[in-house]
């Protein structure tokens, strides 16, 4: 049995990870943190029956643990992995303090100080399917935010293998509301997004832009660059990632569909569909599913229709499939039922 | 014109008014406050092209207009309620400062003092179909609550003549979310409601419960009594009642649906369901209509079910019927499009 | 491994149990008929992942299964149900067939004629909290409906031990769309159920009546009635019920509450909430689970507010509980995530 | 009083004119036909008080009438349509039929044959703000489909005035599901679309591209392409337009918002969002506005973010407001709550 810690149970990823360890034969469920819920229960929380009793972060007992997940928002997460980390604690991270490998990026992008810089350099972005050797080995995973992971499994066979014939990439994305958190908010209220449909942070501004760039510039070129549009759907869960690029002469969505297939060949959570079929939220939701299809809208201009639940393969999923690679363990551990057949 | 002012216009009852006076061609809106967003202006805080600026409580300019709206929260609608009344406008509230004629049921049920109790004698219980000459000459007229219109309207032929045999009624009521309000509460989240359904309240716990027996109790007796369950639904709009009851013999669904109709014959916001056909909240969003339907359950045994738009006929349509009928003009006005036709 | 066949796949009750059948360590299955889509594959059918060739069910090879699952409409199950019979397959019907022990009350409610009377004898009624003994040697499992499970499940302990004071118990009760099947109907449509809700068949008219007065008179006495009132929901899966019933004297909400656990301790799905909560969907949806609640609405007057997942517990879930306790299986396999902790 | 007729008013788009006449002041409806529905009321179909009998087309007195309106399929309309025509009926038509200007590009898309190509020299394609004046004379108007109407207004500022340094165009469109008509299919049925997002007829599949460039090159220059792709978003009513365009040195969102404002200055129902304000369904759902926003993405890069009731600006709405234009009325008449303050 792997002791586990999660910091940051009460939110959406975390209340996630709970119940993903509850079903998960290989976890122990050691301790689960919460600043403003200690003391309660997380069957206080949620409409579960689940008896997870919540302490401080500060009282984590982190010697009993062998990996922590952290929930925590960006620059809170920061100084609670450097603890367990110096406490010889292995650290899967979903927060974006360490997801971005230049530090002025990230204080640029995030508008605030990094408190650890010097443990970026151990940090994995924890992109299970393309960085699997580096995550099995770390100590320190930074797990993708929910739309980078959406976008970067779509883009990743064009990208690495250099097929893009114009440096413009156009992701237009539409994410469920539950990406937003648990936090009380005007915008997040059901009457406010029910029956409407918002673009927000649109062209370059919205943070997972630089995620997004980052991989994208580290596979193919430096002069890549990437237009983000992020919308809110009026669902739960889940995002779709509408992509618009230009490929080198000689494509089609047969070939597209072959050479996904070939390249994710094997990998339990991608699922690539054949020609004719398009992505939509239904092949993924409750899922740790990455499911990829394709269009063709001129000679050489395509369309990736990519998406995956963001709290599971955008969020605690991808984080216990980590997991589940730092430890030896089969994959699919706990996400089995989700598992692609 | 009649000139006009709303005390609370950025909630949704408040936006609701200002959305009927743009179409109103007897109103003119001389002011709207607001104090937590007095500066801004109502396009500001929600998607719509209205030029409306929002002011400070205190700057309201009582001597320029003639009726005023109050959208507060109670505890906080009646001092300023009795500023306007003292200054000779007419007050249309629609907190529940005013609905309950006994000051000690008030102070039970809301928990805390009434400051101006004096003016308890002089409100009118703004039910337009019910009280329509009390309030065509009030000063002040306490408009009802939603979920209480939607069961005192399906309620009233019954209990006012005195057909029913037993004298325990049960209103089971489903609402909308607009119900909650505006502010920003987690039980409000989209990501909370959205594919659930769920009961609060129920038993004898609501506040509307005292209201609905004030009413049942003045119109067929003390010995009535009610049980009430509000129940959550994920809809923005809309509010439905199944009612159970017992009646005297000799009861139909054919019979009901006569005398309802006949009962409310000319109203122009009562929409009574022929036998066969079911309330529904379709019938009734986006309008300020009432409607109600029959079913039979046993010998004597009835089921009601009555629906209505909670910001509209169970809010800010009611609001503005109530000053049609207070100005002398048609009830309808403003609000035409919605009218039985 | 248990060797099993499913007629009727591509509804969403077969559906969930392919799906239910992909996690089952002990299940193999052996074919799944589809009358209208033969020859396709549910992955041409339903957004996922799997596999599943569809025959016609005269083609079904009834002699290399154990048992069978049958998601047929009433009066189309019979017969297949009857042919498997006969080749000693163990049977777990869904539909209506069998779920009524007087053939004349089937007849009358189902407005046709029954084609396998002499099989009513042998059907043991799937309600598995109530009739483990008899399920676990049944040869023929009629499984109940969604709406009964939900009431039924929530009125056996008061109604088993007699401490109902009114023979009259009232059922409201709301459904989310997929009860309704995947037909085309124009009432099932997205925009006509959307933001609306409704109640339909209310009264004595719904068919699950029979079923659940069936069993409340068994259990407690013919002089019990029920009046039932469904409405659906614009959610997709989830039943709630709010239930009427007025007890003998000395009841409490902590009362029933201690009454419900002692009577339902041990049982893996069934999760009684203690006093001050109440039940609703999202304690249950993709879960195996029943939840039951209590509230208090006068002297001896109470409220069961229940609920449960339509196509779980409310179908396929409680069909393949059912399986595995023939079978000798822990009851909760391949529904393990789903076990109240 | 205007007197008009509806062929085909048991669609969703029929049924929003009944609505619209319901409360347009200067319209007498004479009749409305449906195939399938005649000698049914328009209340027995929908959950509404208006009294409209509905007759066989057939039976449609053409000549008590000066203006019909076709919410007929394409491909039934053109023969309803030439007999309207032919009587000396001003015809406003919804269907494709009379769209697009060059027969073969018609019956290449709809794959049929066109049966009254004599007509389309007559036809005026009827997006209000860009062919005002052909409008108001013209005896046939072919009101555009939603999805062009969304996207032209928002494109023929910057293409009429040939702004574009691109020639590629993308539309990534999002729509409601009462754009999929009130037929029983199982892609429109709740459960399928609810909680669920997908893109179909992507690339350059969907017949409403077909519109889209007609206009767009008619305006801009043969040399201009939209690659278009739609999605099925789970609201009742809405299309947002997220349109990607590379446009000329010098442009800011500043600059594009004062031409948008000076190019549209003086229209009733076009709303265009200062810069930091995006578009959403909630600025047009329920009124007959269309609302344009912008944003930056890159030097040249820009976003236009455009939205509209696809029933109302985008259908039965503009038709109205055609008609308003064709007999001399205010162009805003019956549709007064829904004009840009």
């Amino acid at each position: 049995m792997i002791r586990v810690g999660i910091f940051g149970a009460t939110g959406y990823t975390g209340y996630e990870l709970i119940k993903i360890f509850h079903q998960h034969p290989q976890v122990e469920l050691v301790f689960a943190t919460s600043e403003h819920s200690a003391g309660q229960n997380i069957g206080d929380l949620y409409p579960c029956p689940y008896n997870v009793p919540l302490i401080a972060n500060e009282a984590a007992p982190l010697s009993e643990i062998e990996v922590a997940f952290f929930c925590l928002p960006h620059g809170e997460s920061v100084s609670w992995v450097r603890r367990a980390y110096e406490a010889g604690v292995r650290c899967i991270d979903l927060s974006a303090d360490f997801r971005l490998r230049d530090v002025h990026t990230y204080e640029t992008w995030y508008n605030t100080t990094h408190h650890a810089p010097e443990l970026l350099a151990y940090a994995v972005y924890g992109l299970t399917e393309v960085y699997r050797e580096q995550i099995a080995r770390a100590r320190l995973v930074a797990c993708p935010g929910c739309y980078p992971t959406c976008a970067l499994l779509a883009l990743y066979p064009l990208v690495k293998h250099h097929h893009l014939a114009s440096s413009r990439i156009i992701v237009d994305a539409k994410s469920g509301v539950s990406g937003a958190g648990r936090a009380p908010k005007m915008g997040s209220l059901f009457v406010e997004v029910n029956e409407d449909f918002k673009p927000y942070s649109v062209g370059r501004a919205h943070r997972h832009l630089a995620e997004i760039e980052q991989e994208v510039k580290t596979w193919g070129g430096a002069e890549l660059s990437v237009i983000f549009a992020p919308h809110l759907l009026p669902v739960n869960r889940g995002i779709l990632s509408t992509i618009y690029v230009t490929l080198n002469a000689g494509w089609s969505v047969q070939r597209l569909a072959e050479f996904y297939a070939d390249l994710y060949a094997g990998e339990p959570f991608v699922h690539v569909l054949p020609p004719g079929k398009l992505a939509s939220l239904a092949y993924v939701v409750h899922t740790n599913r990455f499911v990829v299809s394709f269009a063709q809208a001129g000679e050489n201009e395509f369309i990736l229709v990519s998406a995956l639940d963001n709290l599971l393969k955008g969020a605690s999923g991808q984080m216990v499939q980590n997991m589940n690679l730092m430890f030896g363990l089969d994959e699919a551990m706990g996400l089995e039922n989700q598992v692609v057949g």
